[in-house]
């Protein structure tokens, strides 16, 4: 190590004999076998490494640059996050550089690496990646996904979407509730839907069922499931909560082809509040994601000039809005 | 002027006493003022500006970052444009910047001002600002907007959009069209949809009528000429060919308001082939822009080492495609 330069976590993993994603862990406060954690932890004291190094804040010289990855950018959930994130940057006078991984690690990693050289000043990814490290220098905030305390996540209140999405099908009249979910096996606050509907049906005695998949399945196991839950031409689950309004499209288009009518003898709920066009008509009654507070949110934690008490996880609240699907207005809605 | 240097347009502007838009539009062959424009060259020679300095190539002191300016993120086949041109800059080693400017002309020339300023490498632009100056010095590409023979524009083949709409509606029978358009004033390669169609009617010999409106004037005199031109609950005009998927979008539902139906009463091809949720299907029977090949074209010419023989103009194939508000296979298509 050069003489006169703050220590890395390059040096600190050097120093302690393992890579650099043990590091990365253990100052994320992220398990890792506990004689790995005490040679990170003796070789960050024996350099003088700054264990909360990224409370000194963004960097001096700064780019005026922040990065945003997604998955895609033509997703309309992600186009509007894109959108949004983009104007909140540039009322703070910042650019913003856009990498769409198709949810590629290295592209992923690479894009965070561009912080530590310089080339950006920081970074907010909605990223499902597992494997992604995170040094705590780099100011990094996450959407969507929870990475331990010492990375900030802003999301919606998942859990309250779910209760939400109860609460209005038990009001307008659903008896037996059904919920649909289709996504990735890594953990992320979108899964607490599945959460807040279970927990809110079991307080509430709502008899209900989940059928909850991974993107590898596809989409025909619910198609099957409606086809199975007929009895005498009625469905045996009245209202469908669908963890997307992409899937509530398709579950949308399955339930017209089984001839059953929406919202008459099916209502159905989806999640993110995605319309059509990108700002027409909602696709379906729906919890609406507040996509222009998360990333004003996350660029406000993002360009923080103290970083020395930023807030772990921030759930700003969801609001449930009637697109058709629902049986909205019959019953004093 | 430092010894030494370049000179830059802001140079000759100088010299000349003139403003350097004037400057931008000798260079860009856009009409001036005839001792304008002598002053400019007079200007330009005596100080050795190299008019044709756009060919000396991008900076050495490469940045390996360009940017792409859109009027927002939102709308789906903006995004579209985001996603491919994003992906077709990576696979080239290079960086996105991304910058939506909602039409902002500020927004738009600063953006552009980062070329000088090293920020960037270039610029890729679907604007329809008409104050924009684009310094010959600057690589730029044009999607959609033809600026002059001095800066590159790729875009659909929009003329041979509206011949394709034209020959698709009438080989499904249709015997009178009407064109659809609402957009801006400023004149871009989109227009050229109504060109194709005019000329293609009168080659045939179709009766045929257009509705052209500015985006001031809402959408609503598309709804009164749909109701004035019925005649016994049959839609004087069964075939309609709307210059975006999103004014068929809006067509449609008025159409359904009226109770015509599509594809049996009036038959409607949009264009841009836009798909719900950005993947998945097609929101009507469609001319689709190629937006992969004009993402890839436009990184491909805005990177190109050698600049001195840049194309004007580049139109890309489109393709119709059936989206249901047609009535193919009927009629063996």
């Amino acid at each position: 190590m050069k003489r006169g330069t703050m220590p890395t976590m390059k040096d600190v993993a050097r120093e302690a004999g393992v890579a650099l994603g043990t590091v990365s862990k253990v100052f994320n406060d992220i398990p890792v076998g506990e004689s790995y954690r005490q040679r990170v932890l003796d070789a960050a004291q024996s350099l003088g490494y700054q264990v909360n190094s990224y409370a000194r804040g963004l960097k001096a010289g700064r780019t005026g640059t922040a990065a945003l990855i997604l998955p895609n950018a033509y997703d309309p959930y992600f186009a509007a996050l894109a959108d949004n994130v983009c104007q909140a940057l540039a009322r703070r006078g910042y650019r913003m550089l856009l990498t769409v991984t198709g949810s590629d690690p290295d592209a992923e990693q690479q894009c965070i690496r561009m912080v530590e050289q310089n080339k950006v000043d920081g970074v907010i990814g909605l990223t499902y990646n597992p494997a992604l490290e995170i040094s705590p220098d780099v100011p990094f905030v996450s959407i969507d996904r929870y990475f331990g305390p010492a990375v900030p996540c802003v999301a919606s209140d998942n859990f309250g979407g779910g209760q939400l999405a109860v609460e209005k099908l038990t009001e307008l009249g659903c008896k037996r509730l059904a919920f649909f979910r289709i996504g990735t096996d890594v953990p992320g606050e979108p899964d607490k839907r599945l959460g807040g509907f279970q927990t809110t049906c079991q307080q509430r005695g709502i008899e209900h069922t989940t059928l909850v998949l991974n993107d590898r399945d596809g989409y025909e196991p619910f198609r099957t499931f409606l086809r199975e839950h007929i009895q005498d031409g009625r469905p045996e689950y009245d209202g469908i909560f669908c963890n997307t309004d992409r899937l509530a499209f398709y579950v949308l288009a399955m339930l017209e082809d089984l001839g059953l009518r929406v919202p008459e003898d099916v209502q159905v709920v989806g999640f993110d509040g995605v319309r059509q066009f990108g700002n027409d008509v909602y696709y379906c009654s729906t919890i609406v994601q507040p996509v222009a507070q998360i990333a004003e949110t996350s660029v406000d934690i993002l360009l923080r000039e103290d970083r020395s008490d930023l807030p772990s996880l921030i759930c700003l609240p969801v609001a449930y809005t009637p697109g058709g699907t629902t049986r909205d207005g019959e019953h004093g809605q």
